[in-house]
C-alpha cells in the first residue's frame, strides 16, 4: 500500500537518520571504535545483578512483575530521595521523584507538553543529539546559545531570554556530550539567576557527573534555581543502559503533565528493573562500585589525553575533561572532518564528525567526538596515532 | 514559577484524567474491584523467571545490560518468528519484527508518524482506552465506527472508508478491552477485503488471543490482508506486564519510521527484560506456562458469567466472552452507570464506568466493564451480588 499521503506533517519533514547510515561501517570487524556513546561492559556489576535478581524476586514477588504507577516505583523513589541528598546535595522527596524510560523519557516528554509547531527552545552548540532527536517531532524552533571552552557563555542566555520567550533550555552542564566540558560554578549561578529573573525553565539534563576523575564537583543548578530546574539523570553510565532506568524532579506544575503524557507513551517503566535498581542504591552497591567505574575510565581518559598530545597536529585543539566518556577535537577552521572520517575507517579506525550534534551542521563541519570508555589505554593510543597518520597525509 | 504560557497547545487540551481520579478510591481497604484491567499475580511464572534471570546473565553476559538496538534484541525477535508463524498462523522473518516498550509503545508511534492535527482515524466505540491516551496528544478527529455484538460492523467500515480518506483504524478484534467481544471469521475476512479495497491501514491491536478459554480461535486479520495491517501484541498477559514488552509487525514502508520515533522516545526497551522474553518463549516456557494462566481465569470468567445470569436485572445485558479478560454490560438506555459507581463504592465494589471507553462519553453512560482476573470465584460471585442489589436499590 501507499503510505506517502497516511504520514503526518511532521513524518514528512523526518531526515533518514545521517548519522546511523555512516556510523554502520563501524560494526565492521578489526574496526577500532572511538565512535560510541557506551559504557564499556567490563563496568556493569554483572556479580551484583546476580544477587540482585533473586533478591527482587524473593523481596518483592509478584509486585516485581506487575502494572505499576506511571509516577514510578515507591522503593526506587525512596532510594533515589536518599542518594541524591548526600550525593548531590539535591533536597526532594520520594514523592516529587519520577521515573523514566531512560533520561531520553524526560525529554521525549518535556519536547510533548512544551513545544507547539515553531516554538522557541534554547539549545547549546554543539549539544546532545539524543536530545535533538527527542524534541525534532515536536517541530520546535531551534535557538542556538554560545558556548566556550567552559560550556554555555552566561551572557549569551541572558541575551536570548531578553531577546524572545523561550519554551526551555536544554543544557548538559558536566562534561557535556558531545564535548566533555563542564561549566564551572560562577557560571552555574549566573545561569542560575538569569533563568529566575527572567521565570525561564531549564532542563539540565545529567547523565555523567558521577563519573568524574579528577576535580572537585560543582552543585547542580538544580540547587541554585529549584523552581525552574527539570533535573533530569539516570542509571545507564553508574547501573546498566539496557535496564532504561532515568529519573527526574520537575517544578511542582510540570510535574504532572510530565507523568500524564508518559502514561501514553509506555504505561511505566519496568518494574522488574526498577526494583533491580532500588536495591541496587539502598544496598549500597552503588556506592560501592562506582569507584571501579572510575577506576576503569581514568586511565583511559588519560592515554586518549596523552595520545592526542604526543600525535596531534598543532593546529587541532581539543577538551581536557576531568570525567565523563569523551574529547572534542576541533581542526582548523574548514577543516572537513566528514572526509577525514570516511579515509579512517578505510584505515580501522572510527570517530563521529562533530557536525552531528549542531542543529546547523556547517557549523561543525571541522569538529569530531572521540569516545574513550570502550577501548583499552594500548588501544586508545594507537588508534590516536593512527588518527594522527590519517590526518597528516 | 508561571508554566501556563509555556505549556504546548496540545497540553492546554489535556483534560485531567477522570478515570484515574474516580478510580482512586478502589485502592481503599476492604473494597472488591472488577474496575482492574490487570492480569492475576498468580498468573506470573515466578519460578521460572528466577531461572530465567540466571540463564540471561550467564548466556548474555554483559551484552543483556548493555545499549541495543532500536529494532530489538535480535534473540527474542527470532523466538517470537517461531511463536508466531507456529501457534497464530503470522509468518514473519525476524528483520520485520520489532519490539516496544509495551503495546502502548507502538500505538504512541503509531500516533507520532501518521497524526496531523485533525487528521481522521477511526475507532470502535467504545474502544480501548489506552489507544486513546496514546492519540490523543497528536490531536486527531476521531471517526466513530459501530459496533454490535459481533465487534465492529464490516458496513459500518466501508461506509466510513468511502466517505473521507482515514490515515488509520484501530481495533482490538479479539476479546476486545472493554467490551469482550470478539470478531468472527467472516467479518475479519470482510474487513480485510474492505481495507484491501481502500487500501487503508489498520492497526491490529491482539494483547488477549491467547486467553481462550472456550470455542476456536479466528485468524489474525494481520494474516488475510498482510500489507495493509500493523499487527501489535504483548507479552503483558502471558509472561509478565511489569517487564514493558511488546512487538509489531508493520508493513515494510512503515517500519522504518515507527523505529525513527521509537529512538527518540526511548532509545530501545529494556534489553535484559527482553533477553529474559526470548528465554522464556525459546525455552518452551511460554508453551508450558500458557495453560496454567488459563485454567486460573476459565473459572474467573464462569463464576462471573454465572452470578450475572443469577442476581442482575432482567433489563440489563451484558457479553459473554470466550476468553480475555472483560464483561461488559449495558443498562436500560439512560441508566446513569457513574451515579451507581458512586453507591457501589460506598459498598466497597468498584467497577469501570463504560463511559470513560467512548470518544463521546455521553452515548455510553449506561454501560460497565467488569474485569474477571484479579479475584477469585467465590469473591466474583459476592460481589457481583453486591452489586445486583445496589442496583435493584
Amino acid at each position: 500500500m501507499d503510505i506517502n499521503n497516511l504520514l503526518a506533517e511532521r513524518t514528512r519533514k523526518m531526515s533518514v537518520n545521517t548519522i546511523r547510515e555512516i556510523l554502520k561501517v563501524v560494526a565492521q570487524p578489526g574496526m577500532v571504535s572511538l565512535a560510541g556513546g557506551i559504557p564499556a561492559p567490563e563496568s556493569f556489576p554483572i556479580d551484583i545483578l546476580q544477587l540482585l535478581t533473586n533478591r527482587v524476586l524473593e523481596k518483592y514477588g509478584p509486585a516485581s512483575l506487575q502494572y505499576d504507577p506511571t509516577e514510578g516505583f515507591g522503593p526506587l523513589r525512596n532510594a533515589l530521595a536518599g542518594d541524591l541528598g548526600s550525593r548531590k546535595g539535591i533536597q526532594a522527596a520520594p514523592e516529587n521523584i519520577f521515573i523514566a524510560s531512560g533520561s531520553q523519557g524526560v525529554l521525549d516528554a518535556a519536547g510533548k507538553i512544551f513545544i507547539s509547531k515553531g516554538d522557541p527552545i534554547a539549545v547549546e552548540s554543539p549539544t546532545y543529539l539524543g536530545a535533538i532527536q527527542a524534541f525534532d517531532p515536536y517541530e520546535p524552533r531551534y535557538v542556538t546559545l554560545t558556548s566556550d571552552d567552559q560550556g554555555l557563555i552566561p551572557e549569551s542566555l541572558e541575551e536570548v531570554l531578553g531577546r524572545e520567550p523561550i519554551k526551555f533550555i536544554y543544557l548538559v552542564p558536566t562534561f557535556q556530550n558531545p564535548t566533555g566540558r563542564t561549566l564551572p560554578l560562577e557560571r552555574r549561578q549566573r545561569i542560575a539567576d538569569i533563568i529566575q529573573a527572567h521565570d525561564a525553565l531549564l532542563i539540565e539534563d545529567d547523565p555523567y557527573s558521577d563519573l568524574r576523575y579528577s576535580g572537585q564537583p560543582s552543585p547542580p543548578i538544580k540547587t541554585l534555581a529549584p523552581d525552574n530546574v527539570i533535573y533530569v539523570s539516570t542509571l545507564s553510565k553508574v547501573f546498566a543502559p539496557g535496564l532504561r532506568i532515568g529519573y527526574y524532579i520537575a517544578p511542582q506544575n510540570v510535574k504532572d503533565w510530565l507523568v500524564i503524557v508518559k502514561q501514553g507513551v509506555d504505561l511505566h517503566t519496568s518494574t522488574f528493573n526498577q526494583a533491580l535498581a532500588a536495591e541496587y542504591i539502598q544496598g549500597g552497591y552503588l556506592q560501592q562500585h562506582l569507584p571501579h567505574i572510575i577506576r576503569l575510565y581514568r586511565p583511559k581518559k588519560d592515554a586518549m589525553l596523552a595520545a592526542l598530545e604526543a600525535y596531534f597536529p598543532k593546529e587541532f585543539t581539543w577538551s581536557r575533561p576531568e570525567g565523563g566518556m569523551f574529547v572534542w577535537v576541533e581542526g582548523p577552521k574548514g577543516y572537513d572532518m566528514q572526509e577525514l572520517y570516511y579515509r579512517c575507517v578505510k584505515q580501522n579506525v572510527a570517530f563521529v564528525p562533530g557536525q552531528y550534534f549542531y542543529t546547523d551542521p556547517a557549523i561543525g563541519i571541522h569538529t569530531m567526538r572521540l569516545n574513550f570508555t570502550m577501548a583499552d589505554a594500548a588501544t586508545l593510543n594507537k588508534a590516536v596515532k593512527k588518527l594522527a597518520k590519517v590526518i597528516k597525509e
